[in-house]
């Protein structure tokens, strides 16, 4: 154990699923995860959560497009106070799958990234578990 | 488009590779990705950058630890700011395994989570990526 930790020996605590999904659809920016034959990707993105699933827009020429294959992915979502050292985070393991022009709901995420980002992919939650993490 | 996006034009610049190390060593806080028969799992930890690898400490009773398997992992540091919409991300790809006990260096990761965090692991990058998203 080092210096800091026993000035600050925070501890974790797991979220309920109502916690979880309240901090998920409350942030603005998450980070979906896949995984490539060479290993995971992780990269950021704006989401909203529909009907309990998250969805995420981007350009169909984007990394995350030219990439993307439905199937298992990950969604987490968190905040961190330096200072204080806490803060807590939520994951979302389950199946994405690009959502086709006819299933495009009227509320659509809305990307901080300027251009067309038509490229809609849902993510349709298997698990949601989060931490936080609280000080002493 | 959405109206938000006609109003913040945000776009995209690539970050050289020594502007996303800087970035890495800097952050606090950053997210490691795994992939596991299921799919990917992501959960932030408390990393230290030591010789260009990327370290972090857990305890070996956590989730993290009793899923580690040697081999593809990726790591993620971002900073977003939503009232202007900007930020940037920083995504390091490479090869995870754990360090033996003689192997430590004497910098070592200070998790803000309590407890006997003896459990290391070091990510050493194949690639090193990151975007700033900027104003428009």
């Amino acid at each position: 154990m080092t210096q800091q930790e026993q000035w600050f020996p925070g501890h974790l605590r797991d979220l309920d699923p109502d916690e979880c999904r309240s901090l998920l659809a409350a942030s603005r920016v998450g980070r979906v995860a896949y995984c490539e034959e060479d290993g995971p990707v992780v990269l950021p993105v704006n989401h909203i959560v529909e009907d309990g699933d998250v969805l995420f827009a981007t350009s169909p020429h984007s990394a995350l497009a030219r990439r993307f294959r439905s199937g298992p992915a990950a969604f987490e979502v968190d905040d961190f106070d330096p200072y204080n050292q806490t803060g807590w985070s939520v994951l979302v393991r389950g199946t994405a799958r690009l959502v086709e022009y006819g299933e495009l709901p009227d509320r659509r995420p809305s990307p901080w990234v300027a251009g067309t980002r038509n490229f809609v992919v849902r993510i349709t939650p298997d698990t949601i578990t989060g931490r936080r993490l609280l000080p002493a």
